[in-house]
């Protein structure tokens, strides 16, 4: 008998699904829009109700379904409760694996997530990470997010709140805020947000000729420019790279994993990008984890709703 | 029926052996020499025939026996391999826990893990950190150990070099070099040697009248004068505390453990050490990590073997 997983990635906009079977093929992916009117009520029954539209539509019985994993952005602790809530999506503090069990109203496990974290056990399925079971992903984007993968499974935490690399302190020096309140955060420095800060400046002070543009900024046009053999992008490459390859390295000494995945739209700049991280790593890392491998995420949107499902399959080999 | 087991920490001088039933009590403890001729390769021969022994006197039948645990300095990996040997005993690498098992000659799980790693096991089993399953350990001594347990169990990571707080990289403008070979690890702040490394350099160019005597500085010394109030001795544990707890705070924002435990001959300066590591910590902790706990190791000495016996009877008891 074929065996069946759903995953659900819940975001600002829209929400992803993917079906799964056992052997780890997306047989089927589609999204439906976040309604988050009255503190997000309707996004659960919304879920649960194309879930059971799309068992009806490919013929899936209860008894072929192993279970729904759901990755949602905010703390998620181990019994799949959201300690603090989504704010992004309107919901306050809530048993979200429950709640969602108690829509779909079936007999199946559900498990529930971060979605950063949740990304990051997909990345290990299915992606970048793919054969290693100790890994740490990390998304650059507004900010920098971050999932940790131990012996195969998600470092949840105490509070749902593990793998918050974005909130390093890596400058004691800092005097603008980051988002959480705190000062000289890894993500002011490395997200996709954080280099342009980086170039901006770097440009305010800067008498060199350069082809950026102080008006048109981005993590991809510093590396474009990077490629283009620009002094100046280089030069903002290597700060960039400075703080998160020192970063990575302190990451590795308590961690000790075998791999870290780059993903997120900061890493689109590709190769070029691990290269200026990797360079700083190996200065700063400890002996024994100089050996550690880098690779760019290659699952993009998909990462959510591949770990999602994954997060039930995995019990289900069990 | 009963079900015991053994722990057994191997040190540079002594291995110390801990005889436990299934319910935790240690029955017996006691020490052999560690004989390190020839590479060390008498050590596991005397640790089993210690241990048959002590089954001989204690009427102890196979069939009772859970296992054996053991903890050697060094990095061990998940298998029980002993990556890059152990320095201080002679041996180079080889299969720790097959060997013993070789040894022993007896039908029993045998499990081995890096020493720091299985302290910090002990402290969580029956120590400071009691009642907790995500707990980092930090033990000051002659360097700074570490041992981190996600969710019950140890973070060994890909080359059993999880855990490693005391190469966390904490000050990039370090000029002396620490023992691994890096510059600015946080054992050249935070551990026993570190504390009265500051003391040295605050000494040097100290105006302000002191009881410190330089000539007579430990851990405890400076914590001493603390207490007495003295102002030098005040800062210099403000800088020891400004490293640890930083650090900390940087540790709880990718673990998200409940609780620290402080051990080693550091920690001897008592609770108003854990007053200087916290404020830090505080004040750099990302949000969700704000309620962590401190506490002081209680275990002294047999952590070792406490967490040697748990590694197995971890086993039994799932």
């Amino acid at each position: 008998m074929s065996k069946y997983a759903f995953g659900v990635d819940v975001g600002g906009t829209t929400v992803k699904l993917g079906l799964f079977n056992d052997k780890g093929q997306v047989l089927d992916k589609w999204e439906i829009p976040t309604v988050k009117d009255n503190g997000g009520e309707k996004v659960l029954p919304d879920i649960a109700a194309s879930i059971k539209n799309k068992m009806q539509e490919k013929n899936i019985s209860v008894e072929e379904l192993v279970g729904v994993g759901i990755g949602a952005p905010g703390a998620v602790n181990a019994d799949g409760y959201m300690v603090n809530g989504a704010v992004n999506i309107g919901w306050g503090a809530f048993d979200l694996a429950e709640t969602l069990k108690k829509e779909l109203d079936l007999p199946v496990t559900v498990k529930a997530g971060n979605d950063a974290n949740v990304a990051a056990l997909g990345e290990m399925w299915k992606g970048g990470g793919a054969g290693y079971k100790n890994l740490i992903m990390v998304t650059l984007g507004t900010g920098v997010g971050g999932g940790i993968i131990v012996g195969g499974k998600i470092l949840t935490g105490s509070h749902g709140a593990g793998g918050e690399i974005g909130h390093l302190r890596v400058n004691p020096h800092e005097t603008e805020s980051c988002g959480c309140g705190g000062k000289g955060c890894l993500e002011q420095y490395a997200s996709a947000t954080g280099i342009v800060r980086l170039a901006k400046r770097k440009l305010e002070q800067e008498t060199r000729n350069t082809i950026l543009n102080r008006n048109d900024l981005s993590a991809k046009s510093v590396f474009d420019a990077v490629k283009a053999d620009d002094s100046v992008a280089k030069e903002i490459a290597e700060s960039f790279g400075n703080y998160l390859g020192r970063a990575l390295a302190n990451l590795a000494a308590v961690i000790d994993p075998s791999i870290f995945v780059i993903g997120g739209g900061g890493s689109k700049a590709g190769e070029i990008l691990l290269e200026y991280v990797e360079k700083p790593f190996q200065e700063n890392a400890f002996f024994a984890n100089k050996d550690v491998r880098f690779a760019l995420a290659t699952l993009g949107n998909d990462a959510g709703i591949c770990g999602a499902a994954k997060l039930v399959l995995d019990d289900f080999a069990e």
